[in-house]
This record gives C-alpha cells, sequence and structure tokens, in this order.
C-alpha cells in the first residue's frame, strides 16, 4: 500500500517557488516570446509538454485569434531625460497589447494614456487592450501624480500583426481513458499568485503522478494556455473527446497565498469535480465556496452551456478577492511555498482518491466480519465500534464516490483514502 | 425592441379605480342579475369576452349548480318605521342566497337570524348560505346592539329558483396554442380589494397584451367566474385542453392594496408558475410567501390532485390577512390605484418576459465574444467585468426558463428580460 | 370505523412490564439455554411464534454461526471463603462467551480478568467476547477496588462448543403481500431497556394486530433474533422474499425508557419507514432524530448495502445515549409502563396508518363538495374552513402515502389517520 503520508520532495513548495522566480521576468500575454518562454521553460521541467501553435485570425467559435503582439521596450522619457513607466524594469508598466509608438506628447496629452488604480495609490496596476488598439502605460497613482510638465518621448517597441498563439497541453495515460483534467493559464506578466501559481501548481502534480502511479488507473490531462481565448481554442480542438472523457476537471488559479481555499462550483454545481473538491476540503480551515455566479477564470469556457465539462474553479484566495489582484503588488509577499504546499496537498488528496477506487464497494452481503481480518476489537465494550470504518463501509454500495462517501461521513479525504486502502488489501472492497 | 420601461395609459391605477367605482353596487352573488351586470360591464371593457350561461341544476364533477338568486330589495322595519339593515344603503347587509322574506317578528325571534363580527363592532360582515336554505341579515355589533324592543317586519325581496349561472372567458389567441391562464372571480358583492380589485386587474393586464403584443408568442387566457362552483363549471368543461396547454396561471385575488406582495405557492411548489411568481418579486419589498397549505381561492381548484393546472395564486395582502377582509371596511381605504399599479407591473413583467423568450439558449459554443458587439468594455480591469449580462449568457441553456435564469441571478426579472431581449437583438441568443 | 382511540387492554404497559420480569433471569446471549428459555417464553404468549435453529460453524455471507454457549454458574471465591462476582446474583458477571474454568490464581493474575466502567464505579458494566477465546468476570469498579489479597478460586460452569444458534419469526399475513416488518434482538443478559423492552413491545404489538385487524391489509413479520449475527442468519435465508416484499421496517430497540422518542434514519434516509416515523412523532416531545451514521443495532444490517430494505431503527433513547447503557443500571428505574406505551402507540399510530389506506386518492376531479356530507359548515364566514380536512385531499392524489400527507400538513398521524378514514366512509377517497 501507498504510504500517503510521506512527503515527496516535489512537494515541497520550495521546488515551485524556484520555478516562479525562474519564469517571473518573461512578458507574457496572449501571444508573444514571453509566453513562448514560459511554455518552453515548462517543457524543459515537464518533458512530455507538447506545444501547440495557432494562427493569428483563425476563428474559434464566436472568437477569432488575435494578432501576435510582441513588446520588447516601452518607457516614457521627459525632456529632461527622466525615465517613466520603465518596463525594464517592471514589465506591469505596459499597457497590455499596446500599438507600436515612437512620438513627442505634451504631458495633457500623454496623460489620458496613462492607467493607474487611484484607491491603491502604490501599485501598478495591470490592465490590458487586447480587442481595440491601443497604447498605453501603467502606472502608480502616486507617480503618475509627480510626472513633471514639459514634452515627453513615448516608445513602445513593440510588434503586433499576423502570427501565432501557443497554449501546451500533457497527458498521463491511465488504465481507463476516463479523464482527470487539469487546466490552468499563462498570459499574465509578472505577478505571482495570479498568475505563475498555477503552472507551476500543475507541474508539480504533473510530478507527483508520474513518480507515485507510473501506470495510473486513470488519464490525467493538463492544459496551460492564455485565459479565455486559449481554453476556447482548446475546447474548439478537442470538445467531443473531452465531453466524452473528461469525468472530473479543476482549474487551477491563485493558489499560492496563505490566506483561504476556496472553490467555485460548476455551473450547475452537482458534478463529481463538486464532491471531490468540497471532500478535500472537509477538514481545513477558513474554507470559502463561491457560486457559479462568482466565477472569472476558465471555469468559464469549461462550465459554458453546451459545452458543460465537469469542472470547478480551484484557488486559494479568489481572483478578485485579495487586495493585490491585478497589481505588481502581487508577489512573493503573497505567495509563499507553505501557500504552494497546501494547494498541492489538496489535488494530490483527489489524486490519491481516484487512484484508489473511485467507486468503493463492499464484496459480502450485510457487514464484513471485520474481527477476522483484525480490524475490529474483539471485546465489545460501551464505545468500542469503530465508527468511520463501518461508515465507509455502509456507503461503499458501488453507487457513491469516493469523494460522496467522504462527505457523507464528514471525516478528512485522505482518512477515507486510507479506510478504503486497507479495506481494499483485505478484499472486503 | 420593445421599451418595456414605457408607462402605457392603462398601466395607470386609476382607469381601474374607476372601473372598480363603476361596478361597486352590482349585487354580485354565484348567480344573478349582479353577477351578470358585472360580467357585462366587463364586456363593455373588454369586448372580447364571452360569457357563457350554465343552468341551475347541472352537475359538474362532485357539485350541482345551485338555483339562481335574484336579491331586489331588503331591510328590517321595526314597529316605530325605523329601518336597519338597509340592502339598498349597503348590499352586504343581506345574507347570501337568503330565502324571501316578507313576515312580522319579535327582536328575539329576529336576533338569530343577525349575523355580525363582535371582534370588529364597526364593521358589516360578509356572511352566505349557499347550499343550505336560511334567511338573515349582517349587521355590524354595533348596530345590533341598539335594535329597540318591538316587533319587526322583514323584508327580503328575492327570488331563488331555476335559473342560471354565468361565467366569462377571453383567449388571446398565440403563435404557440401554449397558454397563461390567469383567474378571477365575480361573486362578491360591494367589496373592494376581495374582489373586485381582481376583475380590473384581469382588464387591464388583457389591454396592455393588446396594445403590446398585437400578435404574442403565448395564448392567453382570462376567466372571470363565480369563486369555487365558477372554476369547477370552467374546468369540467375544458380540463383536457388546459391541461395539453396551460403552462402557466395564476388566480387574482386581493390584488389592490399597498402592504404586500404575495404568493401562493402551486400544490407540489414546482411548476413554471412558482418559478415566474418568485423571480417577479426579487426585487420587492415585503414579500410573502404561501404554502399551498395556506391557500383559499380557485387555486384550490386548478390544483386539486389530478387537475394539477400549474397554478399559484397571486395577492397583495392575502385574503384571510388584512382586517377589512369579509366586511364592509373592504373598500377604497383599502385599494388605491399605487396598490393596483404595483400589482399590474408584477403581472407584466412575467408577460413581457414570456414574450421576449421563454427558455432562452446562446448560440455558440463557449463565451460568445461580447466586445465585438460592444457589449463588454474593451479594456480589462479590475471589477470591469459585466457580470449580470455573463450570468444571464451562463443559464441561457434552453433549459432554464427566464425566470429560473432571473431566479439563479437573483436581479429583477425586469433586468433579465431586458438583458436577454439586448442578447437575442445581438443574436448572441 | 374503528375507534382508533379505544385502549385495548394490551395496550397497557403493565402486561409488558410483567413479561419483561418473567424473562429477565434467563442468562440470553448469542447462543445457548438463555436465549432458547426466552423464546419459548415468547412462543407462550405468542402462540405462531415459530422457533428456527442454525447449527454452529454455518456459513452465513461473511461471517460464520459461533459454537453454543451455556452458562450455568460462576464465581470468584477468596481463601477467606468470600464470593465475589457471583452470577447467581446478577447475570452481568461473567465475561459473555466466557471459556470454562476451574482454578486458583493470586489477586495479581485475577485482576486482568475483571471489567469494570471507571466513569460509573458503582454499576457491572455488560462485555463480552464472542468471538475471541478469553475468561473473565465484569464488577463494579468499587467492588474491584475492595478484593482482598490472597488467593482465589475461579469457577466458571459453562460449556461451548457445537451446538446451535436460535432465533424466531412470526408471520401474520394479510390481504397484501407487501409486509410490514418488525426486528427485534434477544441476546443480552438481565437489562431491560436494552434487550427487554423490544421484544415485549413487538408482542404487543403482534396482539395489537391480531385483534384489532384480523384480516390486515398488509402483511407483518416479526423476528426476533441474537443482534447482528441472527439478523444476518434471518437476512441469508430470506433475502430475495423480503427485498421483494418489505415496504417499511423497524429495528425495535431501547423502546422502554420516557426520555425521549428517537429514530435513526435508513442507509439513504429516504424510505417509507423514514417518512412513516417521522410522520408518527409529530406531536411529541423531545423527539430525536439520528443520520445513519449513528446507527448501532440491526439496522445496520437491514440496511448495508445491496441488502437495503426500507428499515429506520426506533427507540425511546438511543443506545450508547443513556448513562446505564450495557451496565446493571439498565433496569426498571429506567423502563416504565410509560414509557413502554408511549412506544407502542407511536407503532401502533403506524400500523393504523397502513390498514387506513397507504395511497389515500380522491374520487372526484377537483374538491369534494363536503358541505353534502355534512363535512363543510354551511355558512361561510370568516376562519370557518376546515383547513386540515382540506389540505388532506389536497394531497390524497394517490402519489403520496399517508406518511408523507401528514408530513406536508404537519398534523399528527393520527389525526391524519381519521380524517382519511371519514373520508373513505364518505366514499370521497
Amino acid at each position: 500500500m501507498i504510504d500517503h503520508k510521506k512527503n515527496l520532495k516535489f512537494v515541497k513548495g520550495n521546488n515551485m517557488i524556484q520555478w516562479m522566480k525562474d519564469m517571473w521576468g518573461y512578458p507574457r500575454s496572449l501571444t508573444g516570446h514571453g509566453t513562448r518562454k514560459t511554455l518552453e521553460y515548462l517543457k524543459d521541467i515537464n518533458p512530455e509538454l507538447n506545444i501547440h501553435s495557432f494562427k493569428s485570425g483563425l476563428k474559434v467559435f464566436d472568437w477569432e485569434i488575435p494578432d501576435e503582439w510582441n513588446i520588447y521596450d516601452a518607457y516614457i522619457e521627459h525632456e529632461s531625460g527622466q525615465k517613466f513607466a520603465d518596463f525594464s524594469k517592471n514589465n506591469l508598466h505596459i499597457l497590455g497589447y499596446s500599438t507600436p509608438c515612437n512620438m513627442e506628447v505634451t504631458l495633457s496629452k500623454l496623460l489620458p494614456h496613462i492607467y493607474t488604480q487611484p484607491d491603491q495609490p502604490d501599485v501598478i496596476p495591470y490592465v490590458t487592450s487586447y480587442y481595440k488598439d491601443r497604447w498605453g502605460f501603467c502606472m502608480s497613482e502616486n507617480d503618475k501624480q509627480e510626472l513633471p510638465d514639459g514634452k515627453y518621448r513615448v516608445i513602445i517597441d513593440a510588434t503586433k500583426g499576423a502570427g501565432s498563439l501557443e497554449l501546451a497541453d500533457l497527458i498521463i495515460n491511465g488504465q481507463s481513458n476516463k479523464e482527470i483534467f487539469f487546466s490552468t493559464y499563462v498570459c499574465h506578466p509578472s505577478m505571482a499568485n495570479n498568475e505563475l501559481s498555477g503552472p507551476v501548481l500543475a507541474s508539480a502534480l504533473i510530478q507527483y503522478i508520474k513518480t507515485e502511479y507510473p501506470n495510473p488507473q486513470h488519464t490525467y490531462r493538463f492544459v496551460f494556455a492564455p485565459e479565455t481565448i486559449g481554453s476556447i481554442i482548446y475546447l474548439s480542438e478537442h470538445i467531443q473527446l473531452l465531453k466524452e472523457n473528461v469525468i472530473c476537471g479543476f482549474n487551477l488559479s491563485c493558489v499560492g497565498d496563505e490566506r483561504a481555499y476556496s472553490y467555485i462550483e460548476s455551473r450547475m454545481g452537482n458534478t463529481l469535480a463538486d464532491s471531490a473538491l468540497h471532500a478535500a476540503m472537509i477538514d481545513l480551515d477558513n474554507v470559502k465556496k463561491y457560486s457559479f455566479l462568482d466565477r472569472g477564470s476558465d471555469e468559464r469556457q469549461y462550465c459554458a452551456p453546451g459545452v458543460d465539462l465537469p469542472f470547478c474553479g480551484f484557488c486559494r484566495t479568489k481572483y478578485e478577492e485579495f487586495p493585490e489582484y491585478h497589481t505588481s503588488a502581487d508577489n512573493f509577499d503573497v505567495v509563499t511555498s507553505e501557500g504552494l504546499e497546501g494547494s498541492f496537498n489538496v489535488m494530490k488528496s483527489i489524486i490519491d482518491a481516484f487512484e484508489v477506487r473511485l467507486f468503493p464497494k463492499v464484496s459480502a452481503f450485510c457487514e464484513p466480519q471485520l474481527g477476522k481480518y483484525d480490524l475490529y476489537p474483539t471485546l465489545s465494550k460501551k464505545k468500542s465500534s469503530e465508527s468511520l470504518r463501518m461508515n465507509v463501509i455502509a456507503y461503499s454500495d458501488g453507487k457513491h464516490s469516493i469523494f460522496e462517501i467522504a462527505n457523507k461521513v464528514n471525516k478528512s479525504l485522505d482518512l477515507v483514502t486510507s479506510e478504503i486502502s486497507l479495506l481494499i488489501n483485505n478484499k472486503i472492497i
């Protein structure tokens, strides 16, 4: 029997933190060299990753793949020579998908192109204009207030035009073609919780499965794609297969802080993913459950009407719910190795449960005689009954999933998985 | 696109109030000239109304149509010449369905025939004896206490015998034969909330539909009938058709005061009418929900076992829940134009929703790209998402009715209807 | 019409108390002469009882019938001649299924064989070792503390070996082969609530049905068996028949005290037994509802996966929830005639409901005209409606069981049964 308690080396958050630091500076967006380098880095640590390329202009459902945008440098230079909003210092300074620029403007002409977050005057906000041509810079409100009068040169060294969009997937084939699907996104520049926490958690889970379950019961699919347009492309390519095979999916987003454990229900709130995520959080503190009405990441696509995959969102603190969200303050003060490990353990407990037995079923009619397996005390005294074990057996009817059993007996998924593993080893299940 | 916000002239409660005042004095009962005149007045303002006549004695399910009763005058005259309980001053003074009378009695013989409401000593109660021969008068407890000793002449100038019972219906044919059914009753004498508020609201809704939706999506049926026996007759005549076609029905009763918005669930609480009424009340104050156990009007028949139409009761303050109920105090202090308008708006919002799209369904897989329809901001900043619009789309799967969608997103039905109308105009739905 | 209010002589708890006292001293266990005498006594008062015998060693599902154990005498005698833990004074003193013994030991060798309940130092605990060979005595902690130093002779005059296990059933055939199944157990020595209360309640119910319903609508099955192994044997013999015919079952355990009314839900919580038990307790004080997770008696077997009979547990105060449980304090201070009568009335109200009409259905469309049956006031005044009667009719649709109707209208099952009986007599149902 597998020792589900042992801490594997890749469980340690420090590895994940290091990966994040390595990828920190790549200027990710929907397209371009920043995202491409990110995917190449992920392929380095997950060699079986497949990177797929799609031409700009391609129609996917109601959408069209946007032009490729590459950003190399950007800043505003005052006539005094002072530089502001310098992309080389923080890649959030450039408005995402800005058109190239090299021109002189006065302060009053410049100001409408400066984006700030006035209620958080210290931080650089993250702003994009993917589908309408604009140019602009993001600055802290404080810095904006100190822009001197006079003339400025605006430099945006970028290209925008026909090209491609990249995304990647990795499939671990199992004995069954029934799939567990993890999706995360790779389109945000230097921010930690939203976004690098997701790809590194997914990478750690890939390594966990490959090490711990070399011949897994289920197939596992991991997707790394630009948010929204990436998942829409992926669905347009694979929707029939996914609808046939995916039995449980999670969107991994903002999985690195220590403040909460959050889940976002699927559209109808009744899938295997919902019960799995609920079960995996039974014993955790500060669990927050959000309705599908509060969604905001790729569960929007995976659960859309007609798509209807069994998908939930998983976060520590949910996007939009933490003050650093979509600002330069979303950094390594927010994301910690403990935070990432917490997320890892939640997903690991779900994987372990899938691998032990999804629909456990006792083999005998009536209760098994546990005493003969040394699984029950031979002396009958007050309060000597093994209630968790008996309750797990009572709902191991082949109809309740291991997650529903954990929810029914209201004990941690890890405990229930251990019990079921023990009962399987004794041929009771 | 229809401007659902504009206030049509017939929406104004004043018209409804005037109609009520016109019909106020007709001595309505299950049968007789008071009810007949009421139906003729309603036909004047709704020319397509059809009045149907049924012979007394006819068997309908477990019931039999009672004799026709006509009341012309009634009073008690003391030997001093003083008149009491004078029908010509208030038609509540006569016990409904009293047998004719012309005789002399002493006070002690008279008193058992006097009905009062001792806990409301100022008001004349409304009392009937439809199915057992009796004679009697209704008075305020105060007036009864002041009846002088001596002899009285009792005059009840009435007829009771073979005749007929009348009821009326009006059908507005739509593109679909699926029907929305409004029922209200016409058998109570001079009382305002319980009863005239119902027929005038139904009349205003007829005029609204005919003006606003000259070629409606759905068929609309309106029934004006004496309570209980009238709806039973109507069901006995049309039950197969109604069971096939009616998808939503409301009993309109006590719809003219300003104190509350009430709904009475259908027998199983799970019909389209239930979700429609719930949705239409999302943003209202002082909403009261009653279980079917608290029913009391014609929903009793429409929801009876075997009949099982999808029917709810709709009231402002529910019958039996306001002190003026079934007394002479149920007058124009209780019913106001604002009260009637409130009810009109609830029913109007349901009709509008039916006419826009009952089961909206998005046409594309995944989320539509709202930006290209100018329905989404092109600049992506914190908290810029159009959450109501996205949530309406998320549940527009062809399976949730527009009412269930409003209940799911918990926004007012009018708002949701407007969103769906906008999405239809953009061919997204 | 049956007068469901009259108190039959066997309803009186005193009879049940007397039966308990008669059987008090028989040294019951899973097997042996104590249980055999108990079953023979029960056959004396229920002559149609059938006693069935099963050989030890027989395999039943995952179990094997244990050896027969007979206990005749047992005590510890100090070298001074003083006797302790004397079986002839209280049969709880012997560890259940102790191996025979006749030997001399020192106090220190003796002590590991003495079982006490240290947190209740005055009482003798009830302890067994059915499936592992041990010898031992049960004593109060206080008595144990006073055992003098020195040598002791240990006498356990018992036999343990090939033999048989007995259980009994009694079937009252009804017009339908659909069965109501009552199960109770006969394997505990001198304790009152856990256990003799169950067999005497079952006996009283047998006598009630035979007297009151000589030709019952339903078939009634009563089983008296050693707990766990007995019900497993019974199931192994009859499982197909039981799965086909049993529509409702109750495990009767701890039904004699006055402190509470308890029910333990079936495994899925959605059977006819669940709604019956809920309905029968509507008007009772101190009702406690336990989930299946808190089960502990033979509902464990009857509701096991694959068996899945519609079974609930019924108790006054549930096993494990009262301090006297499984000790010598579980005696006639705990169980009273009032306590037993309370249980009798709950089960009687369920039987009466089954016998009146399980799925009542009104015969006419729309509401019946109750006035013509003298079941409704002929004078219509404020608040004169017969709401219970109308509500019972409203849910008598042939789909709701009488128990679901009582739960829906939230009135006592006896009241609802009386109403339905009245409506049947008037041919309305």
